[in-house]
């Protein structure tokens, strides 16, 4: 039996670990995916910080690779395109189809996530950090197109896709409103790039350091307020004003995390406009905000997190062909399997916009 | 091998065909039901005569029935209840959530319609006309609550849900419109009691014959409009007129599938207005309409069939709890398996408001 | 020329003193309204106890009285009726139509809010609780049919039309959802009508005292949390919880004001649910939220306040022949002009769910 | 007293003539705009054949002028924008906010169109084909920044406002949606823009002549489809479902008028897709549709004409700086006041894109 490897998360405080698994007979309706990127994400960094992370985990739920094996049973992507070993592939366990929350039309209760799936019960390869990946029945997959770089479509599923959902959901960016940003990290940017092509006439980037608002400028911000010169909300709510003939924006959207952010955000809204929160998924428990902002100005406020499938066929399609500037800036940092460690303090220190693994070795070398 | 029996669409021009079927196991994930009662659909009418209509095939498409036998991998229903065999269910083939339908909330291109397979096929017992039927593997499964009726249940999916799906698309019916509801059959009555539970202040029935509108004002209509008195369109458009102030209708909903009702409809919706179209399945061809209608008074017109899950579980609550009519006397005529031939009859000759088969009889009896 | 009476608010601490007013001609394109029936809003007791709010001035903007004189232009109403003096009416100011918020579909800028303005200038006559109420140039006018009582009619415009408002911004309530109405006040009361006639399965009033939450049963609430049974928020969500089997309300409405409503509610809301926020129109500052909650349950928030004309056309309909509890009996106090200082008083307590004023008399007596 | 000259519709068949009015000193609360630019709707060139249309009557509601006199209660645009003398504006009479579709949120059923009035009566010049036009009291204006020349300015009101009008009630653009787009004159042209900067990914044009499709592509469709090269009705549909992997457009945008056009946008939408139709104003009776393609299809359907007051402040804002593409092309025919049946001649014969009246002279020359 042929054997790859992988790098396995086995518990907070210690460094992720480069072991070697085999690789099982794909299952009936499965498949097998070469890897050929995966991003670190926030979400990793922060796991690997949890003591309630799973453990042993292959992260990397942010992947893009090449079919390897596949099921006959499977012949199309979700497009209805020919699919066949060797195609690139983004993937996804598909949604059950019979829970409540599918039923409504939210997210699955049960699918799996690949990233978050305990390393040591088989077939094991289930995170993006690893040489294979293997997807169990009757996955859901969208080709990539020749003409995309593995870049751009691994951008299609960090942040852009989920800023699809929250846009959807706060019922579209309007022809020529003005976007305020919370965050210049990779969600901010997504937002901004999907802000822009669904039709912003202004989108203005809250963020820090100055090197990450200087990309946001390249991608199209039309204003920008650094953290270093509006060092307080405060200050930073009166700028907002004084872009926006004092009225505030039409939307802002929160994907900075941050603990005061919410607040804030709730502030820089105008009259009846409305507020998509992206970046409070950690729990911090009860932080301050003030509610009476939300009926004195008749905000309309969504939460989101994730994306659904139309989100990332949309998000792809929008990198091929749609979103005209260089976001494939945003990958910053590119490490080899064996040098994973090396990518989580990268991005712990801020050094990197997007760091990506390349399991199987950079094509570039 | 027990075995069953199970009413079998021939072909056109034939009586339909008791047959004896085997009951086989269930497969891997899949189910098997006790059938308790089967509506004759207008669908099924009409397919009757279609040389199209696959057969041969055993009808039954909306259908309530007792888990027989239950993959130990199935434990609970959609809404998270507990289920066993002997519990009473709605059933459906759960969609794939990995076709473009399914991705864009539409839906499923793939899944199965039970009453609508050939019957000559293993595993045989696939519509609701037998009294056997066989689910395929991880199924859609609502349980009847114990104090909801057979009667009230099976009108969960006869209409009701397809109205909510309809109404759903159009924004909802908001508190006090003025609806009309052109034509007096089972989906049309689904249409009443769906606008009089969403809030409508007026519902105005437009049908026939006399029997179908005293139906409708016991149900809650607050004007029906005859056929008979109103024979021609101009008669019916200048009566919806005197009932709505000269302005037409907030929301008209077509549930005829007559061939000039869409115009008809056109004509009665007010200025900014909702059509919500429903009886137009069949496909009679190129029809007359005026679409300078659309653009002057600014029309939203939404065509419709069957229905998403969610709007079965909000249909079945209805009938439960909210929608307080009799509207069980909708049921008009009962059949055992051995009449099934009389039950398309009557529905022919209109003389049935619904009538549904009771495969394994009628336990009244 | 001509004189009458009117509660006048001087200031905070001093009682509302009644004042005579000469009754000016109507300006062009104005109307003269005799007084019926006006309500002490939870507003009005909250200006009284603000330094802020201006004085002298005549409270009383949820109204109901009865054309007295009537400019020659205005001939309808805004459904197109016939007005004539003599006609009850409910009224407003209309909306300027060339302001930003005009533009964008929101409430008014600029027009004018009766029952707000200082009563020392011309043509002083300009809240509820006087004998007269001038009417500025070209009123928004909807005339009360004669079938509805000043009492139901007066409740149109009283939390009703804000709840439709509401209701209308989170995309309506869907069939057979279960409501969660935090406060058993009129607005409260308000949300549970307007609730169960859009189609909810369930609704649940959490509230104090016992009487109210009685009331709440009676006008059809299927479950009461009662803030004695339930002292803590803690409890109160677990209530929810176990209410609806595990998971949350399909929407939360937020009807109380109290301090720790607002994350108290988002505890409650459901995955994929939503939160209406109405109480949380008095400015507390900042108050303690989790806003993890937004993005990992992913809900949708929208604040509220008063509403727009459709929503009180609406509103009355409502009131009129779709809402069949006895509503009337919200009104639990009727005071005259004189002892306007003791509906205050019985507001303050706690004593009424509504108290009105009767400027011209009470006609039951 | 001064006077000033207008091109005056005197009746059909005659030419339009040029006659010479007072000038009258503006109404309090109004203003008098010295004209720009008019553009040559294709709704003036129908009017002048229809004997219904009402004489004598100055053309003209596609404007741009400069404020030439203002009432002092008038001191800001629409944006709280400070106003003088001497502004460039455009302009409309404001809504009456107390009609029934103004309260419903749709056009205001009593304000006046400039351009559609009779010349006959106090103050005559209330068009846009004439060196002055007369603004009644309170009209809503929006003021012209200065970097955005006439011609774009002018286009925000041609097209451009109505699609944007439409697809806002159709939902928005979805990023990366395909949008079929039926006409390739000023308003296909519209829909095109503002297609593209809503998040299409495909924009395909159906129209002639060659030259239109031209100014097409250069505006960023990326398809064509030529009448000639595609001459019927089916090849048409044929190409669609070529372009869009046999699934259909999810847009499809209706800007030609043609008779045989809604029935063919209905064959080219997508399952659950939804058909924006704006050309289809002139009312010819009867034409072909299948009805029976709504419900198979689940299609949204809108009719739209015209637009609101955001839609304008939306749209000049896309002109100025969302719309990169050179649409100032459009204007391919300029003509002074004396030569306005040479104007009405260019677009009768097509050869005119956009055909502009310059009442006041070219400043170009």
């Amino acid at each position: 039996m042929d054997t790859c490897k992988a790098a396995v998360f086995v518990g907070t405080g210690k460094p992720i670990e480069i072991q070697e698994f085999p690789i099982l007979p794909i299952e009936p309706g499965g498949a097998l995916v070469r890897m050929q990127m995966a991003a670190i994400c926030g979400t990793d960094v922060h796991a690997s910080h949890l003591e309630t992370t799973p453990a042993p985990t292959i992260f990397g739920h942010e992947n893009i690779g090449v079919l390897a094996e596949l099921s006959p049973i499977i012949t199309t992507d979700v497009l209805g395109q020919k699919l066949q070993v060797g195609d690139r592939v983004i993937f996804r366990d598909a949604p059950c189809g019979r829970c409540f929350q599918c039923s409504m039309g939210e997210s699955c209760q049960y699918s799996k996530s690949y990233g978050m799936i305990r390393s040591n019960e088989s077939p094991y390869l289930r995170g993006g950090f690893g040489q294979y990946l293997q997807l169990s029945a009757t996955p859901w997959l969208l080709r990539v197109p020749d003409d995309l770089s593995n870049e751009r479509a691994l951008l299609s599923v960090i942040g852009n896709h989920t800023c699809l959902n929250g846009i959807e959901r706060i019922g579209g960016v309007n022809s020529a409103d003005t976007v305020v940003i919370q965050g210049s990290g990779p969600i901010g940017l997504g937002a901004l790039n999907q802000s822009l092509i669904g039709g912003a006439a202004n989108v203005i980037v809250i963020g820090a350091p100055e090197s990450r608002l200087k990309i946001s400028s390249r991608l199209g911000a039309t204003q920008t307020i650094s953290l270093s010169d509006f060092p307080t909300p405060e200050a930073r709510i009166e700028r907002v004003k004084e872009l926006t003939q004092g009225r505030g924006a039409d939307i802002v959207i929160e994907a900075s995390g941050g603990l005061t952010a919410f607040q804030e955000g709730l502030e820089m809204v105008r009259f009846g406009g409305r507020y998509l929160v992206i970046g409070q998924w950690t729990d911090y428990g009860l932080l301050s905000a003030n509610p009476a902002l939300l009926t004195r100005k008749v905000i309309r406020v969504q939460g989101v997190f994730s994306a659904g499938p139309r989100h990332i066929i949309r998000s792809m399609q929008s990198m091929r062909s749609i979103v005209t500037a260089p976001v494939e800036e945003l990958i910053t940092h590119r490490y080899e399997l064996d040098a994973v460690n090396e990518g989580f303090e990268a991005h712990e220190k801020l050094e990197a916009m997007v760091a990506v693994i390349l399991p199987n070795g950079d094509p570039a070398k």
